[in-house]
């Protein structure tokens, strides 16, 4: 299951087998069911995972208890509370599964250890946060520029993967009611 | 002028003097007068901008001509069209300033370089890329999960020097109109 890893890694910064080995001891496999948890609101969050296989999702509640989704994350994809993980802050974001999931984990510790120990990886890790930094900046001005019908036809035209996921879930996504996503559909 | 850059590195990645000249033999002073644009659609973008004085914003023009308002940035702070720049593709953004404008500007080309040579600034860029993820994703969360009035009073909170911004500019901002905006204050 690791090769998905290496070649995900490979994209920007190519390894050895021997290198990838070493990049991959620093990581740990981890499985959940449909349904579960990753990270809770409130919780310390040790990982950021890669996705292996399956799929989940991240939100927010907000104080009237309305879900917000912030991310989608299927195969290749990494997802986490990056906040919280980052600043060791606790967690604002829940983070669950859709499906049954394997998942690369990796500590906040050991991913500054691996970008000490190891060059490249470093690299890889700068590049790949710029190009989230890119992607989430993309989102913003989608959100601000774009009306909500348009911002659905971008949503299933990057992505006709998400025409699998519950309505309720993608309009909670693109910050609609479930009732303005089913007239684009009728549409 | 330089010196604010060198506490704005030292936060991150604490530098001797001799270590801040060579990163800011990487830079280039470059002084722009209000109104002026640093980047118009399609150009092809040269430069990140560290800010030491002024004030300048980045928006998007959509197919109906109307701006929407991606970011504000002053002393401290580093604004360009980060797709463009970091891709090398047309810019999509225009930034101009909204004062006269002094700044330190980067190319990609001595970015990457001053990575590779030194360490520490790697280190930095990429520390400074992930904060600037996690202001990102805090925004999407902000337009999808609150309502307008909230987004105004969450901005005039975090950041009260925006109040001396043109009333036009806070609503391009907030993706609201100026009618808006005016009955928030009025309340």
């Amino acid at each position: 299951m690791s090769i998905i890893l290496k070649q995900h890694i490979d994209e920007i910064s190519p390894l050895t087998d021997d290198e990838f080995a070493f990049v991959l001891s620093h990581f740990t496999v981890k499985k959940f069911k449909k349904h579960q948890y990753l990270i809770q609101e409130g919780d310390l969050v040790q990982n950021d995972y890669f996705v292996v296989s399956g799929l989940l999702k991240s939100s927010h509640t907000d104080a009237r208890g309305k879900e917000h989704i912030l991310q989608f994350a299927m195969e290749n994809w990494w997802i986490s509370d990056p906040q919280a993980y980052h600043n060791q802050t606790p967690a604002t974001l829940y983070v669950n599964c859709l499906e049954d999931t394997e998942t690369l984990a990796i500590t906040l510790h050991n991913r500054e250890k691996l970008c000490v120990e190891f060059r490249k990886m470093e690299y890889f890790f700068r590049k790949k946060t710029t190009a989230g930094y890119i992607a989430m900046q993309k989102r913003v001005l989608s959100l601000i520029g774009s009306d909500s019908k348009e911002r659905y036809l971008q949503l299933i035209e990057q992505y006709p993967q998400f025409r699998r996921l519950p309505k309720t879930m993608i309009a909670a996504y693109l910050g609609i009611t479930r009732e303005t996503l089913s007239r684009f559909e009728a549409s």
